[in-house]
């Protein structure tokens, strides 16, 4: 449930809080009951039965997750009804996907840097590309964020910042792989925030901090290790990870942005691929090479609950880290092409897409009040004007 | 204490932000310490001392969260003094009603929706009939939102939705019992946010949605499930609970609470009727049927927990049916008497009501500072008309 | 994690919302990592090694914490450079006092009144001394609060309101020590709320309240059983010391604030020696006379882990009370004495302090986007000027 910090990460947008907040609550709910369904008919099917516990809900939460973060990737340019298809395809492409990395693959990703954060960045990223809208620019005057919704965006950050060494360490062992989890987790994000104040410093305009940096980059720490913090990454493994994730995110919003919008025509309005895609990749990268790395000696009876497959003698450090890169293309696969096809989709015209000159707008759903109280008195309002000519 | 989240799902007023908030925590603090006293008094004095422990803080805490219903629907038309004295009566009669309900009569009543939801509503409900204000129109300026104050109003919502199945599984017994509890009330949470979407479009005008309904309507699913959640309830019952539960919440934003105030004079701010009253009806209703459909074999060993008194044999389903549906007339009955006359005493002339025409603002009770920068710099601003004239 | 909080009750500054909140994720960052250093090596070496646990993140989120408090006494009036050396000195300082205390002395300090909460406020406040700025005056226009920053000061409020609790109890003994810690810490709190607002009541002109008592002194309450909560302090106990902290945090904002910085140019941004610094001294007093009253037959078995020296014999509870008075004394003369040679440091010009006109201004460090959508839309607004001249 930690996901619904997203919907305040997402509120920086001035005039689009409403939806942000309200459709990733909306896109949450939808996504954890079929979540739910999916992942029961493809994991906990007995008898014609599907088993539901603690344990599904965790499961379903993550699926929601991924979700969410592909809203990021399309935020303020589709409507709810495009949405909600959106979530019914992720998810089953979602469970699909991790059925085929856990069950067949038999890969290790604890915190789903492959299975939540590379899937759902790329499944949004390929989506943002189909729905291409050429002339956005229309409705630039509403893309940027004024002070309020920079703070708004700021409790979203620090809620999921608190809570992402749990949201790691969930669905893992309980004991030492847990506590291991939870600090390694803590670790690369400490090392995060403090790399994207130096690189957002090293950017900017006469060393002038930027806001939108240090909401989304200073998590990159804990995506980074998503797959390998329950292995033994080591305290400075977990340092060094993420300060390299929160370089490379910080660089990202800077540079790598606005060179994805003007080349490859991907409108990315969060940023999701500086905050899920790169770093998700690059723990996918560092959990086959942590993988890499296992030995009997170093993980000790500890070995049995990360790697089983190793401690059960089936296969050797190198086969396990060659299947691990496996699951990362496997995932890069099915995000591109499902995302391809779930866009064609998407453009159907009976969907309501918002035009080019309406994104970004809370109006088109909802009844908005006025901004401040001195324009809620209407009528004061109106007689203004009057006065004036 | 998760009902300190209430405070912010009253921060939806433009001027009424600071009171929210703050008469939030005052009634809480002082609810907590003085329901500790009550309800120690009657349920656990042992030879004169009072025992406290966790226990007696969640049952504190369920208290102050009937006060602070109560609270919503007379929010901006009350002084502290009349809600401090508010707090007073309604702890001593939710300490009885309470002992009625669960002591005398046996009821079961895990998340409270007899005992905190539906006496908090009717409560509050019928005090603002008694403090009925003939002129509210007065104040009518002031009774909206604007659109950051929707947003602190989400907060509140979030937070309840997120620490709600850890509420109503709070008193429960530990284990199976407890994980049941947890999981209807989030398959129930999940429901109604959808139904609310779904009935919200449905009813306005154009299909906007409207932020009131997703800030409220949304958590009727919790509400419904108060009673029966422990009970084996199923998933898909649940589902159906919670589904209800937010259509009507929706609909009685829409098309009730105009018709409770223009021909039952009751003025109810924060809409409690829709969010605590109907939908903690319908729960104990609920409750009322999933208890008639008890049986030893669905229960097995946990029917001990759940109903000691139908394992024990001292009484049938039906019989315990009929008495959960005692509890609620009970229930009723205390919320509706002890409101009618406590509202006579809150109107003794001393304890300062706002007059109609200073409702729902805070600078009758705080110190306001300017809602602007621009307004703050005072001379600035008194300079410009000046240039102009 | 819990002081994370802090970010936001800082945030009440009007245009100093985004360094408030995101220098607290900055120092908190940095003072993690330092301070798991720095007590691993007073602590926790065994062989060359540093060991790691939950216990050492606990401890490091103390040690942030007494860094956001001095934040809070010099909040506004100093540069990331600046803040960055004063954590890495106060960390360090930290680290010593806290060894002094509780390994040479064996003093008893579980939520930290004095090895937080003293040493944090008085280091803060004789680091502003150091730092005075003559003629801040210049920068007093953005000293004040706007509407919504103090809604946002409230989030903050509310979140520590909530964690004081677990808090305080964290590095306790499990089992009765814990639960004792958390209900004292609980009915002091709920004291502390309700004499703030009695007090800022009486106080007020006209009996209006002020929100920045409420933010602040109603937390006092967690602050001033800090040393005294794992104690039997006896619930009386607990909701006298409430009362009476938040009574004295409340007369300190009226009264004691403005002359700390007229005649002890000290400029305290935040009260800290209001929410800290008075509270703190009178939790550690109120642990030297909780002490010197400690007997065997009181405590029973939970002598052993309450006051293990007196358990076993090797000093009388006189003894240990003066030895928690010499606690005291000690974290005193640490925190003067060493932020006073830390404030010449900071006064080193590189450090780029701002100028007495720059302030309390996010425009120093961060690109700042507008404050309202209506400025935003950047034509609209240069064009409607030209239209009425």
């Amino acid at each position: 449930m930690v996901f619904l910090g997203f919907g305040f990460l997402m509120a920086f947008l001035q005039r689009y809080g409403f939806s942000s907040v309200a459709f990733t609550f909306l896109l949450a709910a939808f996504a954890l009951q079929w979540a739910t369904l999916v992942q029961g008919f493809l994991h906990s099917l007995h008898g014609g039965y599907i088993h539901v516990g603690v344990e599904s809900m965790i499961n379903a939460d993550f699926c929601a997750g991924a979700v969410l973060i592909s809203f990021g990737a399309v935020l303020g340019k589709t409507g709810p009804a495009q949405l909600l298809l959106m979530a019914l395809l992720e998810v089953v492409l979602f469970g699909a996907n991790e059925f085929v990395l856990l069950s067949v693959l038999q890969v290790r990703d604890a915190g789903g840097s492959m299975t939540i954060h590379t899937f759902g960045a790329y499944f949004g990223l390929v989506l943002s590309r189909v729905l291409y809208k050429a002339r956005l620019e229309k409705s630039k005057q509403r893309r940027g964020s004024v002070y309020h919704s920079d703070l708004f965006a700021m409790i979203g950050t620090i809620f999921l910042w608190l809570f992402w060494p749990s949201f790691n360490s969930a669905p893992t062992t309980l004991g030492d792989g847990q506590h291991r989890t939870a600090l390694n987790t803590y670790y690369s994000l400490t090392a995060s925030t403090l790399s994207t104040f130096a690189l957002s410093a090293l950017v900017g305009d006469n060393g002038r901090l930027d806001m939108v940096h240090v909401q989304n980059a200073a998590l990159a720490g804990g995506v980074v290790v998503g797959t390998a913090s329950e292995m033994l990454l080591t305290p400075f493994g977990a340092l060094a990870a993420g300060f390299l994730a929160g370089t490379v995110s910080t660089l990202g919003y800077k540079f790598f942005t606005p060179i994805l919008e003007s080349k490859f025509k991907i409108q990315d309005t969060c940023g999701v691929h500086n905050l899920h895609g790169m770093p998700g990749i690059l723990g996918a990268l560092l959990g086959v090479l942590v993988t890499a790395l296992a030995t009997h000696d170093a993980y000790g009876d500890g070995l049995e609950s990360v790697f089983p497959l190793i401690a059960q003698g089936q296969r050797s450090a190198t086969s396990q880290a060659v299947h691990q890169l496996g699951g990362l293309l496997v995932t890069l696969m099915f995000a591109s092409v499902g995302a391809g096809l779930g866009g064609l989709l998407l453009k159907l015209p009976f969907l309501d897409s918002p035009s080019d000159s309406q994104c970004f707008d809370d109006q088109l759903y909802w009844e908005v009040p006025e901004e401040h109280e001195d324009e809620a008195h209407g009528p004061l309002r109106t007689e203004e004007p009057d006065t004036q000519a």
